[in-house]
Order: C-alpha cells, then sequence, then structure tokens
C-alpha cells in the first residue's frame, strides 16, 4: 500500500482515507512503510493467495461491500479448510480509476470483514489497470508447528464429510445470469439468497480447530465440488464412491433438482461454494460433527475414502453410477 | 498455485510443467495444497506484496524473462531496503490465456532469480482475465525481531545516501517510447544498458543485513527519487536538503544531461530505480560505504536531514534551489 504511494497523490489520499483506518494491526505500521511484519508465535505461518477478476469471478454489476467481502472470504476459506486461524492480510487492488463512490462502501466492507473475522489489513499495493478490476489477497494464518492440515492425507475406509449446502452460489450466478433458473424462480427471497451465496461466501473460520482435530484431509471447495474432490483424491493417492443423495443441498436447490430445472451435475460441477470437504476416519464422523454443531456449522457425510486411483465415482439413490460430463470450473 | 488447478485442466498441467520445478522449498508442499507453510525461526516475518500490470509497470512487448524478473526483484527491493534476507514469495498470475511460448521463458527466468535470490515459490493462484496481463507477488523476508528499517526513523543532521546510480530507469522507458532520448542515442549498447535498467531491475539484497546495521530510515525507489524522499521525509517528520550534483548518475545518463537532452529532474521524479535510500549517522557514513563496498554497491551521500515539515529542497552546484514540477509517479 505505502509503497507506490505519494503524499501529494490521489493514491496516497485514497490509502488515508479507506485503507489506513482498517490497518489496526502493529505490524502494519498503519501503511506507512514498505512493509509489514508478523511476529513469531512458535506457530506456523499458514500463507494462501487468491485474485478474484471483473468478470470471472465476479460481475460488473455486483455491489463494492460484495466484491470486497468476497475477495477477503475466498482466501479466509482456504486459511479454514486448513485448519488456520486468521492473522492477517495484503490486498493488491488493481483499479481503473480512483473512484470514491465505489471504495467507500469497498473498504468500509473489507473492515467490517477484517474485524469480524479478526484478519487485519497489514498492507498492500494499489495499481491502476487499463482492463478490469482485480482484487488479489494473500491472507496468514496460524497453525501448531506442523499441524496444517493438508489435502494428501486421505485413506481407504475414511468417510468423505462436507460443510454446509453445495451449489447455491452457481445457482446465484445463473440467476444473475438470467435463463431458466432465474425464470423458474418467483419468489424474490429465493432468488437473493442464492445471490447472496454467489456473492457474499460464508468461510468456516469458526470451524478451523474443529478441521485440525479430526480431518485426515482437508481443502475447500471452490470450482465444484466433484473437481475438488477429484483433486484431492489424486493428492491423496486415493479414489471416492459418493452417494449423490447424500449431497446436502438447500430447500431452494432441491426444489430446483426435483422439477428438473437443473440437474445435480449442475451443482456439483459449479463453483463458489467455499464449503470445506474433508475426509475423517469412520468411527470420529459422529464427534466431528458434534463439534461443528457446537460452532454452529452443519456437516454432511456424502461417501466413502476407496483406495485405488481413478477419479471419484457418483451413485444416484437408485445405485446407478452418473458419469459427469464436466467436474469443475477451470480458468484455461 | 494449487487452489484452482483441476487434474484434468490447462491450468494444472500448466502448474504442474512451468511452476511446480520452482517451488522447491518443503513449505510450498510441491504446490499441491491450498496453502503455504512458513516455519517460525524466532525472526519477524517480513511482508511486502507489489504488482505489475502490462502497459503500465512494464510494456506489452518486453520479453517475457525480463518481466517475470522485474514481477520479483521490485519486491526484492522492498525487502532489501527493509534489512530482510529473502524467505520465499507467493505469485498470483493474471492471464489472458495460456501460451507456452509465453509461460515458459516467464517461469525459467523466475526459477532462475529465485535460485539467485534465496527466495523460493511458495505458492500462487492462476487466474484468467480479459483485461492486461498482471502478476502479483507477495514476498517474504526475515529479519531479528523489531529490527525491521522503517521510513520514519531518520534525524536531523543525518546523511542522505542512495545507492547505485538514479535515473537510467526513466531514460530505458523514454528510450523505448522513442522520441528524443532514443534519438539522441547513436550508441546501441548506451540504449540496451538504460532499457535493461528498466526492464530487470537489481534489487540490492546483498545489502540487507548491512542497511540493517547502519541505516536509521529505508526506503526503495520505485516511484522516483524525489517524491520517495518527500515521503521517508513526511514519515520521519523531517525534511532534507539534497545536492543534485552530488546524486549519482550513469555515465549515459550524465552524457545526456550534460547535453541537455534531459533534465535532472526527469532523472530524480522518473520511477524505476529500485535503488536503495536511507538515512545515515554523519560518523557512520565512512564505515557504511566500506561495507556497502565490500558487498559490491556503491554508495552516494547526497544531501542532509534538516528539521522542519517542508518537502525536501533541492540545490544546484551554484547554490540556486531548484523547484521541481513533478516528483514522482503516482497512478491516480
Amino acid at each position: 500500500m505505502a509503497d507506490r504511494q505519494d503524499n501529494t497523490s490521489g493514491e496516497d489520499s485514497l490509502i488515508a482515507r479507506y485503507f489506513r483506518p482498517l490497518a489496526s494491526d502493529p505490524g502494519a505500521f498503519d501503511l506507512d512503510d514498505d512493509a509489514a511484519a508478523l511476529k513469531p508465535s512458535g506457530d506456523d505461518v499458514v500463507v494462501t493467495t487468491d485474485a478474484i477478476v471483473e468478470g470471472v469471478h465476479f460481475l460488473p454489476d455486483d455491489p463494492p461491500d460484495t466484491i470486497a467481502r468476497k475477495a477477503l472470504r475466498v482466501n479466509l476459506s482456504d486459511l479454514a479448510a486448513k485448519g488456520a486461524v486468521p492473522a492477517g492480510f495484503v490486498l493488491t487492488l488493481a483499479l481503473r480509476n480512483a473512484d470514491d463512490a465505489w471504495l467507500k462502501p469497498f473498504a468500509a466492507a473489507l473492515g467490517e470483514d477484517a474485524r469480524q473475522f479478526g484478519c487485519p489489513l497489514l498492507g498492500g499495493d494499489t495499481v491502476s489497470t487499463p482492463g478490469p478490476l482485480m482484487i488479489s489477497i494473500t491472507a496468514f494464518g496460524r497453525v501448531p508447528a506442523n499441524r496444517m492440515v493438508h489435502r494428501n492425507g486421505a485413506k481407504p475406509g475414511e468417510r468423505v464429510v462436507v460443510t454446509g449446502t453445495i451449489g447455491d452460489a452457481a445457482l446465484g450466478l445463473a440467476v444473475l445470469n438470467g435463463g431458466k433458473v432465474h425464470a423458474a424462480l418467483d419468489d424474490a427471497a429465493a432468488r437473493d439468497l442464492l445471490i447472496d451465496r454467489y456473492r457474499v461466501p460464508q468461510p468456516r473460520t469458526a470451524l478451523a480447530e474443529i478441521v485440525r482435530e479430526y480431518a485426515s484431509a482437508a481443502m475447500d471447495v471452490s470450482d465444484g465440488l466433484a473437481g475438488d474432490l477429484t483433486k484431492l483424491c489424486g493428492v491423496s493417492g486415493i479414489s471416492a464412491v459418493i452417494d449423490l443423495d447424500s449431497i446436502p443441498l438447500s430447500d431452494v436447490a432441491r426444489d430446483l433438482v426435483s422439477r428438473g430445472v437443473v440437474g445435480i451435475e449442475t451443482l456439483i460441477a459449479g463453483g463458489d461454494d467455499y464449503e470445506i470437504l474433508c475426509t475423517v476416519a469412520d468411527d470420529r464422523v459422529e464427534a466431528f460433527a458434534q463439534a461443528a454443531k457446537s460452532a454452529g456449522v452443519a456437516l454432511s457425510s456424502i461417501g466413502t475414502v476407496v483406495a485405488g486411483s481413478t477419479v471419484p465415482k457418483f451413485f444416484d439413490g437408485q445405485g446407478s453410477e452418473i458419469v459427469l460430463k464436466r467436474r469443475s470450473y477451470s480458468h484455461f
């Protein structure tokens, strides 16, 4: 942030006005320096970075406050899945222009989320771009030494577990894009619920320590449950068998599936869920679910880890395998 | 990096082919996870983030290897100015498409620099963008507890010191843009020297510990010496008096100034020097310069810190104050 400021420039006043109030951590040095400092705590520092691009991860018409929340929360979601407690973040903001009407609600919402999730702004960089708006955040979390939860710890016989509900964000994007999902929903409240899931993910920060305690492998679901599970299986060197009927759906999503508006494939190959997908020893699932419930998060057991190197298989209620044409979102 | 990959996607094979070989640090987990881990060392972790945008910080025709080096080195320059020894970095790459002919030399050069400067790739995110190419890097360094060198420690009576030479990168950009600087240089080697200074900064990593030992305040010169000094003075609550004739220039730059092709103002208000600007107690300047020389870096003493809150003043060889119309680059 400080690095490209100028005492007399619009850039500097932009930082002073909107972002300095967010830099409450002493290691942020009031954004008056070229760098921030993270104090050693004996913990490992978990580092994750995720960028969101206008027209790719959010829509040009999305409100600035929801863009800010999404930019931070997609990173908080990664930290939670790794069992890490948030410690702070740095922000790179590429803007076409410094528009107060956009920056004010953006910074206010970013500040609210930073406080809510205990993840203060530590620094950043503000650059001009002739292209789409882009927000890149690198977030830091802490875990006790060597306790980061990896993708590669799943073992045959364990259960595959997921938080919350799956597919709502993909449906929210479909609503915003118009078309059949929008047409099928008369209820404005239902539409808003889905749109909200797309625009403002709910990172499972409350579950970080619990995931660390129970999960053998974990990742957040950002590019679609099917594809992300495929990645987890690949890295763990195992496969999985998933019961499609067990995948948790919201009432709205379930209604759309039952009316044939969308297939389950749309929901599990869509992106932006930001739920936690993990694997847990069979005899610990119950305790895991209880602990999660105490933290206010629903857990669903959706399948079983099996030996093998094939992609995970998905079975419907009749025991028939459903072969997916598409598993996830890919940028290239 | 891992976060948006797909086992079957172009994105995944892009990461596996080009970036996994760079992830030599055990905390990078072979880019197979959602996050990296920095082990505690008892040191403070210094965090800096700097993005470069096509058409803003580099030119669309710049070779991919120089773009990679610039993206990393602008961050290494910040670490050096803060007295921090590099520990690793995360990369966000926003690409229009996954072009092997571009990615291969980009990743190869990034890997070479990562090795040369001891700053391994720890993770990242690769996203598609319809707009200009953008590379955002967050880099980490280590300093003993509370030993990061700040911008705000300058005291009246100290000397203002700068490394290397100033203004070559601004001249390099002027050469690339054609016009009078290009026309004034018959010598291709001189042009190439300036272009190289613009495209490939030389971070003063070798000076990190020495800066920590001697400097009371420091920052890297990225947006122009005059403007950056103005920022350092502002944050330190002091002013400075600078002798323009003492500002170190390369032979090419000095020749262009003596021939009246450019004024000194162009050189000290231009950007992209990536030298270290710092303040040092008067009786320690000699030892500082000797230590820097042993590390292969030239130091020049260019002025004096004075009490006051005015912007720094610049005097020519006749003792006349030169009032600058422009002090630095600003994005907005």
